[in-house]
């Protein structure tokens, strides 16, 4: 009875392409699925991705940045965002981080997302990746 | 031709504050997801949380029941879990905490829910850390 | 309005026995989760699972496998997977698992995807493991 969805690539044009065969992001149906994001800068042609900074808040904001901007090419916004999974690197990180994470979700309206929060390892340099599950409608 | 969808945030009293902005638990239409929860007992005004004892089967029976609480306030109940994720923090543990787990979970009626554990960095004295993905209906 | 939906488990003939009460995979409505699956080979009867090799390749591929197995037994394919969650135990091998993936989705129509990968401890012998998030319809 109910239609085909379609499944949607969201790849927003200051995205680094990814290092392998998936998408920055997923929608299909009102489910968006955001890849894991960290604090690489805007696509520059011809150059590999990097970090923006050697800190946690420069990364963190732009990580943030990068999560958003996929959440909007899939037509979503925070308050759509059920959960992030917060990969940190160091527990010394944690009260720093939750400061950083206040600061930008100061605004919000509706209830704010899930979250879990655990430490792991990531490639050298970075110090925080993020991903996010959104329903829309 | 679909009606706006809520979210909601699920916030049982039992439990302590979240440390940043964000949900303990939050469902919107049929979807509910639990934030990471661990072994914290129930909320002491004016007290910092803490772990309710320092061995693996005291953290996971209230961690567990910690993500109860959250389903439970969404209208949802262990049935209804599709995903549980499970941070520990040494592969030693790996064979007690199932024993735990098999414990808890004897009389599920429905098809357990799906499950990854991985082996993660947790705060000091933190052992487990569990988050559950539901869908109701 | 809606009729009840059932939670259904998915359990290939070629698994071994899940270690605790936990489905391999579950199915309900149109939300199919993977649990973490890793490069065990074939179920034999009497014998413990154990990794298929040595090698992130063959581990690599056997997981894949593996998860594939399940999204079939739910009715899916890859092209529904919305997610991908990857954890390897060395980001020395990141390069080799991109390679790996790239060769095995070569033939994806869809929208590959999204993915995490993040570096967390695994039990002995084992490289990496994944699980998936599958929307069907």
């Amino acid at each position: 009875m109910s239609e085909k969805l379609t499944k949607t690539a969201l790849t927003p044009s200051t995205h680094t392409t990814p290092p392998a065969k998936f998408s920055h992001g997923v929608r299909k149906g009102n489910i968006l699925q955001v890849a894991g994001q960290v604090g690489f800068g805007p696509a520059v042609e011809g150059q590999a991705p990097k970090p923006v900074g050697p800190g946690l808040r420069e990364q963190t904001l732009q990580t943030l940045a990068n999560v958003q901007a996929i959440l909007e090419e899939g037509g979503a916004s925070w308050e759509d965002v059920m959960m992030l999974r917060v990969f940190l690197t160091d527990t010394g990180h944690f009260a720093e981080f939750n400061e950083i994470y206040n600061e930008f979700f100061a605004d919000l309206v509706e209830a704010p997302s899930a979250r879990t929060t655990v430490y792991v390892g990531l490639p050298a340099g970075l110090l925080v990746e993020i991903d996010a599950l959104a329903v829309l409608g």
